[in-house]
């Protein structure tokens, strides 16, 4: 399990970060924070594809940039959500403790 | 070691739970996800201080969320930043992997 985050400034590279999560069966948490399985041939294309996305024009040297973190069974198992569960949250982390408000 | 994220489209609920945030020590990694050692009785405190934010009239139900995950060692150790590393980057994570564009 991994969780990608980023702050990309620009729309255009942000929808094609977006895209290339979203297509490689990550879900969204958050706006900007996603999660999911990714075996290491599906790592190793994403993480070239996101630090392609960092030599265009567009983005932003003194701003911009994509947090990838290797998830632990640890971190899946303690994981807790204020607030709305993303959907498919408990297909996508079976033992998951939600805070449901 | 903690990464606690936040999609929280008040203002002033945005800006409370920052602020919780820095106050316990937690380093800003990006706009709104944050990383750093937290004691047990501090993650308590935060937890419900976070919580209480849930229940004030400017959450979002419908959208607002927080994410709070304990990261293992592992997670530490893999960690990868593609562009502007944060602040005190190498201080917080000892051992991290940092791909510098």
């Amino acid at each position: 399990m991994h969780l990608i985050s980023y702050d990309i400034g620009n729309d255009r590279l942000r929808l094609k970060a977006a895209n290339a999560l979203l297509r490689m069966g990550l879900h969204r948490l958050q706006y900007s924070v996603f999660m999911g399985e990714l075996g290491e041939a599906a790592l190793k294309h994403l993480e070239a594809e996101l630090a392609a996305l960092a030599l265009e024009k567009a983005w932003v040297g003194a701003s911009d940039s994509i947090l990838i973190l290797p998830l632990h069974q640890y971190s899946e198992d303690l994981i807790q959500f204020i607030g709305k569960a993303p959907e498919r949250w408990d297909e996508m982390t079976g033992q998951a403790h939600t805070i449901m408000i």
